[in-house]
């Protein structure tokens, strides 16, 4: 693997230049009773799949991210979104495992979703779309491993919305997963968590410039868009990590504006992270997936979520890791999903890292999550070429 | 004092049917440095102003509120925001003190704020309003107090932002004040604090109907306020109190809808929420008071907020009180408020009311409150009786 150098950096172990793939595919039937036709999935993969294919990794992203989870795309000065976890002697250690990380359907980062073309009528679907579920994603990642020729998983992981398709993972496709590594997560959305995306729903579908979804030959719902992510990231933060990174410090002036100018630097950042947001993503695929989060909840079909844990295997390992300070996605909610586990008699451990970072911290902890990661894939790898053996 | 019947329900210890009233004062200069004239006030008071006019409460409200505390308004069925605190045997009893309620500056409910009109130009304010802080509510109000021929208060309390005007109040006017009661409040605005409030004035600023503040001859920005309104709800409330009250509950239907329609019994609540606030509220003062609000830092001219409380007189008393489950004003805030207190050798009771209503605790949990209040009005009465003597 050779060095890469980017603003005077060396980043000797990152998985250097990548690039982002598109698998087709004809159909997928949906929850809602409707079927996906075409399907493109974007991915991207990093390290190499070995001669028995069992070292492949399924990586899942959260809300707003996409395939490209490490390495650097042509032109870029930054990485993709879990870089420091992905990359030779990383977490993920790409000499040893196969990744794979793909763009979610409804998405807007290449896969299919709102934005793209409807065959049916030549231009973007908007609310034409059909609505989906974690487990209509969860089935669109299982025909690209198909297409890609893997049967069996080492890990299947993620953090947020990346921890809840892993969960679905299990519960849907039992067999082939060694492995489970839900990060900073739920068995299911919360009220309050529910209550958060309805009011990033409604920023958007109040935006006069929304147009019941049809505005991508008009001016896009930007003000909706931008004020969505703003709430997001108020809930990815803690008020610790707030004090801790804006205080009360002014921005770029003395003493207070007396007026509706910006006058601290936490109001700075708010509406930076909005105004950036709306340059890489869609407003409908926001409504979309945030749709799909507030369905989420692994027990439906099955009664109940230990019910729902029911098929997995009993050698199947789980790490579940939560962040002390994360209230969106709070510890208590990984210790639900560890209770449903240890009520089926599954090796599960626990791991609640102390952070600052609210919710971000599954970005942001690198440190801390790659000690406990590290150590799980050595020794799910090595039961699972015992198993094989 | 009268039974009022209202819905077959009997109110024998409300105060009854009330009216607000104004008064009117040539001007105010402010923190800003720029002036207000001239300024009216919007108040009312229940109960009777004894002879030594020694049994005056003043009550401060909260964002969103006004000076309609209790009582009934001609024609309404539902009674002021502190009604169930305020009446005969109440804990703001009203056979023994005279309480006093007056709108802020800022506010669109009869006091001087951004809808009311310029007399420089005969049209609205919108944000030609000049810029108000909590000292400058507190100003206001003293010159209502003389209005009042009011020269000493046997409390001044309020919740949320009234305990801030209520902190503010005895340190700008510490030989009025006997006893303080802030409830749910703090002594500066966090940056997780400011962070809520900037969320919601950029959804009403980016309201294309907003137009700079001047769209009181157009369509108001009802999109931006109803969406900066249900973020609030989010914070008022608490996971607890939402998995009580809605949990997972659909709304009007029997299974998942899969489109963009209300599914949930908590999105159906935050847009019912969000669209009655639009008929009472206005957007500019949404931004005066929520910026009010951010600027509050009670140390702010003295150094540290020991210092801000040297002034008071050793007699002062002081009760605050914080909810458990108050995530927007946590009880350590409240705590810092009683260590600088304490620091102060004042005398001073902490009570946190084990609640699971999240912030809404203050308007909701009438019982556990009125038990601490009217024991400490009562000692703080008897006090100032032999104070007087």
């Amino acid at each position: 693997m050779s060095d890469y150098h980017i603003d005077g950096q060396t980043f000797d172990s990152s998985v250097g230049w990548v690039e982002t793939r598109y698998a087709e595919f004809d159909s997928l039937p949906l929850d809602s009773g409707l079927t996906l036709a075409p399907l493109t999935l974007a991915f991207e993969t990093y390290g190499t799949l070995n001669d028995e294919r069992s070292n492949a990794i399924l990586l899942l992203h959260a809300l707003s991210g996409d395939a490209h989870a490490a390495g650097f795309h042509e032109g870029d000065s930054k990485p993709g979104w879990w870089d420091m976890m992905v990359g030779a002697g990383r977490a993920f250690d790409t000499d040893k495992y196969f990744m794979i990380c793909s763009n979610v359907i409804g998405g807007c980062r290449g896969s299919s979703g709102p934005s793209t073309t409807d065959p049916a009528t030549g231009r973007p679907y908007g609310l034409r779309f059909p609505v989906v579920t974690v487990p209509d994603m969860v089935r669109a990642q299982k025909l690209l491993l198909e297409h890609l020729g893997i049967e069996r998983l080492l890990t299947v992981t993620g953090g947020s919305m990346g921890g809840m398709q892993a969960l679905e993972w299990v519960t849907t496709y039992p067999e082939m997963v060694a492995s489970v590594i839900p990060i900073a997560s739920t068995h299911r959305h919360s009220p309050m968590q529910i209550a958060f995306n309805e009011v990033g729903r409604q920023a958007i579908m109040r935006d006069t410039n929304w147009r019941g979804g049809d505005y991508y030959e008009h001016d896009h719902p930007d003000a909706g868009l931008s004020v969505a992510r703003m709430i997001g990231h108020v809930t990815y933060l803690s008020d610790e990590s707030m004090h801790f990174k804006f205080g009360r410090r002014l921005r770029g002036k003395e003493v207070l504006g007396y007026d509706f100018t910006t006058d601290f630097e936490v109001e700075s950042y708010l509406r930076y992270q909005g105004d950036v947001f709306i340059r890489r993503f869609d407003a409908n695929t926001y409504l979309y997936i945030t749709k799909a989060l507030d369905y989420f909840d692994l027990a439906d079909g099955h009664g109940t979520v230990v019910e729902a844990l029911r098929e997995v295997p009993a050698d199947t390992r789980f790490l579940v890791i939560a962040f002390s300070s994360d209230w969106l996605y709070p510890p208590y909610q990984s210790k639900e999903i560890v209770r449903a586990l240890k009520g089926n008699g599954l090796d599960t451990t626990y791991v609640e890292i102390h952070s600052t970072f609210g919710h971000d911290a599954f970005l942001v902890e690198t440190d801390q999550q790659t000690h406990v990661i590290k150590h799980f894939l050595e020794v799910t790898a090595h039961r699972e070429a015992r198993r094989r053996a």
